[in-house]
């Protein structure tokens, strides 16, 4: 079963960076009890100031499309879409290295 | 102290991704002894079959630095350098989420 990576670039409307931090955050705390949800990182832009950027890894395509089917994550988008101006996701598929588990 | 991450997008020269896979997996296996590299997983790209990326969280920016002057590091790059087409690195910062310890 290979996993399934992601690099989610999210543009804040102006002001809202640290809104959306929050909300994206509550996510990965929630993501705790998902064992399929291996990495869920939020990061800044120090170049960047309205950029966040989020690490995803899931241990299957299927489980991170299955992830947007739940009702917290559909609220999470719902309270999350007024604050972003823009989305764009790079899909990458993690083969080995260190800070996973690769079987 | 604020962790420091960063996406290294590798261009493999054409027929190189393998063999260029194979001395990032060895760096990773290497950055297994250094607690200050708390991530370092090597990606391949479903859509682009010359691209690897690499997603790298260092406990600080300074440590991330210190690790290029090894003389492990400097050889690894050295192999590297022949299979690579170009290189291009988006610099963040993580600040919370799950898979790494947040202090």
């Amino acid at each position: 079963m290979s996993k399934f990576g992601m690099y989610a670039k999210f543009t804040a409307k102006p002001g809202q960076r640290d809104a959306l931090a929050a909300i994206l955050l509550e996510s990965a705390a929630a993501a705790e009890a998902v064992d399929e949800c291996e990495l869920y990182i939020i990061n800044i832009s120090d170049t960047e100031p309205d950029i966040l950027w989020v690490t995803e890894v899931w241990s299957s395509p299927e489980d991170h499309a299955a992830s947007l089917t739940l009702e917290d994550t559909q609220a999470a988008i719902r309270r999350a879409m007024p604050l972003i101006a823009g989305v764009e996701s790079t899909k990458i598929k993690p083969v080995g290295g260190k800070g996973l588990l690769f079987s």
